[in-house]
This record gives C-alpha cells, structure tokens and sequence, in this order.
C-alpha cells in the first residue's frame, strides 16, 4: 500500500500555513488560466518590482565567479572589488565548501560588531559575541532552530502574539507543543500590556501548560506596529518573573515609517536593566529591510544569557543538515557591513536604499489611509514591517475566509484572512502586504472599496 | 533562571552527529594553535582543493548580477549568455524573491526530463512528474522533510544500514522515533542481503516498533558500495511485503569508480517491476557528484507512489519555511542541464568534469591498495561514493574513538570513528574521505601506517 493520510502524525496533519494556504492555490490557478493576480499575501518585495541593491548583487557575482575579478574589472566599482577579494580570502574555500555549523567566523564577527554599533550609545555599550550567533536559511529556519530547543513535551507551551505570523503557530503545533495565545490591543495600535500577557499565562498554567517562552514580533507582522522603549521592558520583566526565553523576531528593524518610532532591540534593552536572568533568542533576516532578498535565505539568531552547554546543544542540531547556505551568509554579512561613507559604491548605495525606503513609506501611508476611507473598514497606522491587517465588518454569519477569497475571484487581488493570523473571536480581519507598487495602490484600494460596498 | 539542559528534551539531548562532533572539535582547536590539519571526516571536495566548474559559476554570477550581461558579455561564452537570460525569464523575478515552496517550476520540469534520460532505455520509458519533485537547501533537508512526514510516534520504526550517515540516526532520534539498523555485510562488498533485513525486521517488531520505512544509501555512505540491481529490486520487494516506504539516498549517483559497476536508480527498479505499491522517496543533491558545490545548498527530493493528499501535506510543510534557496536551485538547474555538444562551453565542461571524476577515481584506487597494505587493516574496495571505511584492528580494551583521536593528535588527520557510524560489535572502523589531493593520499597512508604500528 502506498503512503496514506492514516500513516501521517497528528502533529503533522494539524499543521496549518495560512500564507500559503487555499487562498493562494486558487490565486495559482486563476493565473494560470490568464488572470492577472496582485500577490499581497506574501511580503516577497521583489516578485513585486523591488529591485536588488547593486553593491550586494555585484559582490555576489564576483563571489560566485572569482575569475570576474581579472576577467572584467572595469564592470564593477573599486571598493567592490576588494570587498569581493577581501571575502574570498576571509572564507577560505569561497561559497562552494560547507562552512562551520555556526557560519563562517568573520561573518559572525562583522554581525557582533553590528549589533554592538547599532544598540551602543554614550551612555551604554553593548557588546555581542560572535560565538553567540548562527547563521540561518533565512529567519524562519532560526525560529524553527529556537523552538526545536525549547519544545521538550506536549504541555510545553509558547507565547505568540494574537494575530501572530503563522510560522510561530504552525511550527508550535508540528513540534508537538502548545499555542498560548496573548492579545494584542488593536483599538491603541496593537499594543502590548502586562495585563493581557497575566490573563493568557495564567490561564495556560491553569490548563496544565507548562510555559517555556514567549515570542514577541517586533515591528510587528501583521499589526505593522512598533514596540516602546516600556513595553519591551514590560516584558523581559515579565519573562524573569515566570522565568520564560524570550525569542524576539526582529527581522523588520530597519522598517520603521511613523515618525515618532523607532526601533529598540531586545539585546539592548535588556543591556539595560542588566538582566542575566532571562534567556534570548533574536532573529534578523536579508528578505525584509531594504535589501528584500527572499530568495537567497539569509538570516541568522543571535542568542544571550545562554549556558555554554546549551550553545553546543544549538550547535549540535545545526551541524545535522551542515550549514547555511554561502550566498545566504554572504548576503548576510553584506547587511550587516553596507558601503562606508568614502567607498565609491557609498552614494549610489544611499540612493537605492532611500529609495526602497522612502516608497515603503509612501504606500504605508497610503495604504492605510485608503483602507480607512472606506466604509465598514478600520486599519491602524502602519508604523512599520510591511503589513496592513485591518478590521473589517462583514455580513453576519460569514468569515473573512469567505471575503478574502471572494475579492479574489472579483479583483485578482489576494490577501490572507485574519483567522490565519488569529483575531479576537467575532471580529473579521485580512492582512495585505504595502508592497505593490505606487501606482498600483491607488487600484487595489478602490478595487477593495468596490467590492467591499457589493459583497452580501 | 537562564536556559539549563533540564529544560531540553530527551529528542534533543539523545541526538548525535559524529561526523561534525568531538574529533572534528579538537582539529579545529589544534589548527588555531598553528597545527596543520587534513580534514578527512566531511566530504567536502571543496575545501580540499576541487575546483567548481566553470559553466555553473558563471551562470550563478550573471544570475546574481544581471547587469553583467550586458556589462561584461566578452567575459562569459555565448551558451552560458544565453542560457543566464533564460533562465532570468523564466524564473520571472531572479534570484531574490521566494519561489513557489516546491521550487521554481521550470527547474522541476527540467529535472522530471533529467530522471526521464537517465532511467529510459530501449525496453523501458521511465517518465517523472515535476509536480513530484521538491526542491530542498541540500539533500539533508530532503531526508528530513521525509522523515518528518513518516515517524507519526515514539514507536515508528526507521530502518537504516548499519553502518549509515549519522544524518539518519540524528534525524530519526530528533523526531522521536526508532532507529531500526539492518547490517551491511563488509565481507562481500559491504553488500545487502535480504536475510539481514528480515533479522532486523523481526528484532523490531517484536520490540513492539511499528516500522515504517526503510533508507537505502547508494553508492553506499559510508561503505563505498555500489548496489546490483537485483539488490534494489529485493529491497523493493522487501519493502512491498511489510507495506514500507523506501528513503533513497542517491547524491552519489555519478560517484562510480568500479569497473563493473553502474548507478541504477530506484525509481528505474520500481517501474521495471510495475511496482506501485511502494512509496518512494529518493534524494539527489548538488554537493557530490563532480560539482561538489557543498557551500550552495542544492538538492531536491522525487517522490513516487503517493496520493495527492500526501504531496499537499509535503508542500505544506515546506511551505512552512517558504522555499529552498534560489542560487541552490539553479544550482540543481545546472546539474541536470549541463552544457550539451555544440555549445561554446561543452569542451570545456568535459574536460573540468573528467577531471574531477577521474581524480576521485585514482584517489578512491590508490587510498583502498594504501590502507591495504597497513597490516592490521582490511578495506574493501571503494567502487562509488567518497569514502573509505576500513576495518581496523586495535589493541583489546581500546576504542575507535580513541584510535581517532590518537591519529589526530600525532598525524593531525582528522577521520570519524567507526561508532559514529554503527558497526558491527567488537569490531572497529573509521570513515575517511578520498578528498585529500593526489599528492597527500600517501603522505596521509604513510602517517596513518607509522601512527598504527606504534599506538598501544
């Protein structure tokens, strides 16, 4: 007999992925059968015209194919040349050989000298050790790598927020542990209080649910909003209380559109206070950002206030599919060490990243403003990550599945409904991505408000 | 209270990988303190000295950097021009977008048309669906993803060959399920007989183990095999009588050196026999074979013999983490399509490929008669694969491990005990690459004969 569903675990059959879920096979086969098909399901910026920084795709070639640095010089810009020479011989074998299970060594070390420039200021240092970080296939894999750790029993539980990006559910549940769901305040823009983190983990205690960690997305995804200096205090106070990890998916730190915000690591704060107590867990990515290089999986985690034995036991499990991957990691330390005021590649790098930036900008603001002009919708200001997750009033007796997949059939637009993400029960809601182009956001707002006003 | 072991699982902790573990952590120590290190326990041909081939890195880098093409086309040959803008196109947004979670469709398309030309003779049309195929970070992933979908519970059976690749025994206790060993015998060739699984079989179920599936590695990691036809389709029927699914390892398919041997796939036995009872799993990868392009992290996974809702749930799980690589799946794009006559780059193609091959083959020779002539020693001839895995005799009391470690201390070659590997009790082995460039087999046979006729 051949492999049946009954064959199958519970964990793996309970799994669920909502972002690419029944919503996006049937975007799939409509484009197949020639519609055109707007794709803001996924935050994938470049399959919707974002293009690729050049220093990072002209350091990347060269690193592919090193002969190109004799072969034609005179096609790249100087400081690339010795940036692509100065990696080749840093990495030793180039990208073709299996790098150490952390990732290669002066990636780590550029990726330590990063964070310690970005969370140090006059009045504090923060430092960061390059045998605390390990290069991922992108963020998700690290994520994955933190819970495999922390998810021993099926009465493990994790914190995630509610809506939450559906990775943290659906790894939770094929890891056989336990979803512990805590509320995000949507009507004070999707804000964090000590209040909702007590009510969810004291009812998860009260179910028998031993709590292991608590996962906080920071900007937020899909709320698109933006952790205070307080709140990330607020909860690694709450964290050393009950005595819980903290994984901080900070993979939108450089996407940060309100005014008033900006972004706060979870290193520095906890830098801050001083706290030894409580474990870390830290996510960046190359997907997000300005770079948005989704393709190429880089990322990697950074971890603090972990035991030398535990890092072996993260090291371990790395080391079973070998490493990353080296255009990944590449990729990564090119992040983390963009061109320098002074290198000929340093102005057209400002240039295109400002670019990116200043556009994601625009279509946050338009975007939300858009969402809020029509009537029956409410969106909070997207402040940052890439995200619109509006509440919408629907029709009683049907659910935003239903909605999401009808302003599919009608305007080619896909979104993913709010249920994928979790939502207070009885309310509707969808997240779509800011990323189609400028031009084409004024018509997915009035496409949405058309349909919007007709749906029953 | 930071993170402790306690809070570990048993999955995690029980886990194992020899081929990156204690040995290999001591080498790394003794190479910072100045020592010259031979690394022999990974197969990883670039980092010994192989070179890439030149057709795949200067596709990789104009895919990388499109610019190029127009920028610096007299550095590339026409064909590999051409072939960059096609496969620009036909991936619609380059390298930096996520792709459908099973991999960009023409590169599936491509491989279904590669299994075709591979396994199709005059007697026999083997077709391949590229709705079959996944495209995965490495073969290791591919296997994961496998087992993933198999050990539904702590009573699941996995059989794998005693010796194996530890990725199976690491993979299989991770997930919680029970590794299931059926030995190889070393005296024929390392050869697999279908009394020896039975054996194996029956010991497990009457521990009360579920079996679920049995791995076959061939060419054999670590034994350097080579399997007969006839010994696939007794695997086959092995697997049809108990209702198994069967794991296929190939990523050593073009790995041949025995005169008299050939690589014959699974998927070719299974249509031979009409078999469509037995599910099918096999795994293919771009870090062996003649590209050895480990760092990239190419591979893909075919499956046979599965219902639709069993490849939904694959998709789903991979979907998890988005998609593989996109330089690694082009990487596998150009496995399965490379050069062809008539075009500029195919002369050279075969030259750089030939070179490759034959080096192995000489090393796979010339490493086998060296080990030989070791008394003490016994090693069966190395007919495919990277690797040696020599019987050793050792002084009574004593370990592999220790034999290891020892060798690594004085000589600084760095090999994986036997033990690592599983073996049959009471005796001892180690695994060795044939990697080391021509020139340093002998240096590292007559190190290892001096170091094992004076260790006591």
């Amino acid at each position: 007999m051949p492999l049946t569903l009954s064959d199958l675990g519970k964990a793996v059959l309970d799994t669920h992925y909502a972002v690419r879920g029944p919503i996006v096979a049937r975007a799939q086969e409509l484009e197949r059968a020639g519609r055109k098909v707007i794709y803001c399901n996924i935050g994938n910026p470049q399959a919707l015209g974002q293009k690729p920084l050049s220093y990072v795709r002209q350091t990347l070639a060269l690193t592919e194919w090193p002969e190109l640095i004799a072969a034609a010089p005179e096609a790249f810009p100087p400081d690339i040349l010795a940036r692509a020479k100065a990696i080749l011989s840093e990495s030793k074998y180039g990208l073709g050989a299996y790098s150490d299970s952390k990732g290669l060594k002066f990636i780590r070390e550029a990726i330590a000298e990063f964070i310690h420039e970005r969370d140090s200021d006059k009045t504090l240092e923060v430092n960061a050790d390059p045998e605390h970080i390990f290069l991922t296939d992108g963020a998700s894999k690290g994520v994955q790598a933190a819970l495999r750790l922390l998810i021993a029993s099926d009465h493990d539980g994790i914190m995630i927020p509610t809506p939450q990006y559906p990775l943290y559910s659906a790894t939770i549940t094929l890891y056989g542990g336990v979803q512990v769901g805590y509320h995000l305040d949507e009507a004070s823009g999707w804000s964090l209080s000590r209040r909702m983190l007590d009510e969810a983990y004291l009812s998860a205690r009260g179910a028998g649910v031993k709590v292991k960690a608590i996962c906080v997305i920071n900007p937020g995804n899909p709320t698109g909003s933006v952790l205070s200096r307080d709140n990330i205090a607020m909860v690694i106070d709450f964290a050393k209380e009950h005595g819980l990890s903290i994984l901080a998916d900070e993979v939108y730190q450089e996407n940060i559109y309100g005014k008033n915000d900006r972004f706060v690591s979870f290193a520095r704060i906890l830098a801050e206070l001083g706290q030894k107590e409580v474990s870390l867990f830290s996510f960046h990515s190359c997907s997000k950002g300005y770079l948005g290089e989704c393709g190429q999986r880089g990322g990697y985690m950074e971890v603090r206030n972990l035991p030398a034995e535990i890092l072996a036991q993260i090291t371990k499990l790395q080391s079973i599919s070998l490493c990353a991957n080296l255009p990944g990691q590449i990729l990564v330390y090119l992040m983390v060490r963009p061109p320098r005021l002074g290198e000929a590649s340093f102005d057209l790098f400002q240039r295109e990243k400002a670019a990116v930036l200043d556009g994601l900008k625009r279509r946050a603001i338009m975007l939300a403003e858009g969402l809020n002009s029509i009537p029956g919708y409410s969106c909070q200001p997207i402040t940052g990550a890439m995200y619109a997750f509006p509440t919408i009033v629907i029709p009683e007796g049907r659910t935003d599945e239903e909605y999401c997949l009808a302003l599919l059939e009608r305007t080619g637009i896909c979104v993913v409904s709010g249920s994928g993400f979790g939502q207070v029960k009885g309310t509707a809601h969808f997240r779509t991505t800011i990323l189609p182009p400028i031009d084409q956001i004024e018509e997915v707002v009035r496409k949405i408000r058309e349909f919007h006003l007709s749906w029953k």
